[in-house]
């Protein structure tokens, strides 16, 4: 038995490329004792991927060369030799670019989440749901978006907030979340077609195309008396238009920086002096510091799931030689909505 | 009747020099209807004053060229044409360089503290204390480094706490109050002298001399753990080396950059991105946000130094002909404690 597996050949300069990120054929092994094998359902395409193969390392190390390339995915357990997984068991974990993965499922008596092979057992879809909210809106993206908006950047009904990305998985849960709690939410875009779907679809107050408009002058325009909240996403120029928008106590929740993941110096805000000068409160976050709270927060979003106030948009496509093709589209603004690739 | 004046001539490049800052002979006018007179007493030299007269503006836009020169200033009142005051009565102010200061004290049946010339009244120093410690101790110096480190840098008994310009006037403060509060304290200051006071007069567990030592090296042996709480003080490139040295979810109280304040485009950390990486909070602040709160934390301090666990170190200069040459002290860090200067 043959798979495809795309591995990691060397640390990418720039958007990945197929010299960087590898697709081989290579034999399935047999199961050992305590392990499992799980077939690919759907590969997750996220920009923190890029971050987790960055020589220079991110809020992890970067995964060693060799390996396979790391990203979230839901596979079904299609064979066991470990008691606590049946056959037709959905898992999610951070398996990567591959069609069966091959994982030891711990110790028998083993009770800590943690030390089972970062195997997440996911329970069959309620109505209504789908087997990609696992990653989408009650998965990691859900739990960044609404943990940034709240905890993060303390949004209070009333606000001001801004969202780069605003058409992204993150960007577009984040301006529904805002609108729910009732503050005024400018997104931040790339094109008319997805400022559009930021407005419309997700329900923004305005969306700023920043391809084709100057910045600056529409948030002067839209936000007179300045931004609350600014979630981004984006880091690099956007950022800085944003700092020098910020009202007096202006939180920024820090969730990424896209535009600065494929150079080798990530660029800094060069206003970084307003922070001080407008008192703001920059914020660095990963949704997993929330871990003990993540119940209660699904809890709140499939209630505004099943209200018709929440929903993520996903771009699906299939076959596991398009991967990389797929995954470079995060990078150049081309989705239109959260990727997933189905196997 | 002609008194000493110094004006702001241009927005200094750098270093302000006689160029900038000059000195004039003026009248003194007469005194009309609600005016005081204040002579001035002491004049605080403060880091902040330059970033008043940065001609890009800060937190607040840039003094206008002709403009006395801005300081904190305390003072006695000579002259009175407002029933509010009487002669003898000690006021502090935002008043400036200059020996003696009209000013115009507001509307009689006035109740707004913001609505009287800016002119706050002193009461007579209680036993132990000083005239200076109203800029000092519980003025606004005590006042940033107490909410500073509790309410901004939320700093709790254990946390490593690193402070720079650790033998000035807020940091030296910082570097008591954090020992206080039961943290360990790593402080960085210039040179042999200051770095043995901090330790030796002020209680630091260490100290880093920046100009002789590696701080990254010395950060990474006296805080490998990482630091909880850093109070900064002065930007560039030390800040730079205290983000590589943060624990994960540590808190940046950011105070100050006095590194920066001479130049025209003020440098950015070129590590931002470790923010996100380490999930770090940034918090610009100024104290005035904690007006509120005020009355408590004097009540603190005051008991903090009638145990001998808080003091100020005073370096006094007298003449209002020496200010410009006290002032540039600041920033070639010559001073061995808060600089005042007598008129």
């Amino acid at each position: 038995m043959q798979q495809s597996v795309w591995r990691l050949q060397k640390y990418p300069t720039g958007i990945p490329t197929d010299k960087d990120i590898v697709l081989h054929q290579e034999p399935i092994p047999d199961l050992k004792e305590h392990e499992i094998k799980i077939k690919t359902l759907y590969i997750s395409m996220d920009p923190a991927n890029r971050l987790w193969i960055r020589r220079e390392g991110s809020y992890i190390p970067p995964f060693p060369l060799g390996s396979i390339m790391p990203a979230i995915t839901i596979g079904e357990v299609v064979e066991s030799r470990h008691p606590r997984y049946q056959v037709g068991q959905k898992v999610q974990g951070i398996f990567g670019w591959q069609e069966y993965i091959i994982q030891h499922a711990g110790p028998l008596n083993e009770q800590l989440p943690l030390d089972n092979g970062g195997i997440v057992m996911i329970p069959e879809p309620e109505q209504g749901c789908d087997l990609i909210d696992n990653f989408g809106l009650f998965g990691v993206h859900g739990m960044t978006a609404y943990f940034g908006i709240t905890d993060v950047g303390k949004a209070q009904a009333g606000d001001t907030v801004l969202v780069s990305a605003a058409a992204g998985a993150i960007g577009s849960l984040v301006v529904q979340i805002a609108k729910n709690m009732g503050c005024r939410v400018i997104g931040i875009a790339g094109g008319p077609k997805k400022c559009s779907r930021v407005v419309k679809e997700f329900g923004a107050d305005a969306c700023i195309d920043y391809k084709h408009e100057d910045i600056h002058f529409r948030l002067q325009e839209l936000a007179p008396q300045g931004v609350n909240v600014y979630f981004d996403n984006v880091g690099g120029e956007i950022l800085e238009a944003a700092i020098d928008n910020m009202a007096r106590y202006g939180r920024i929740a820090f969730c990424g920086a896209i535009s600065q993941y494929n150079g080798t110096t990530p660029a800094s805000p060069k206003n970084y002096m307003q922070i001080l000068y407008r008192e703001l409160e920059v914020n660095g976050f990963l949704a997993f510091r929330y871990a003990e709270k993540m119940p209660e927060a699904v809890k709140v979003m499939k209630q505004w799931q099943s209200e018709g106030r929440l929903h993520m948009n996903i771009e699906c496509h299939e076959g596991i030689e398009n991967l990389l093709n797929v995954f470079t589209k995060l990078f150049i603004s081309e989705n239109q909505g959260k990727l997933v690739v189905k196997i």
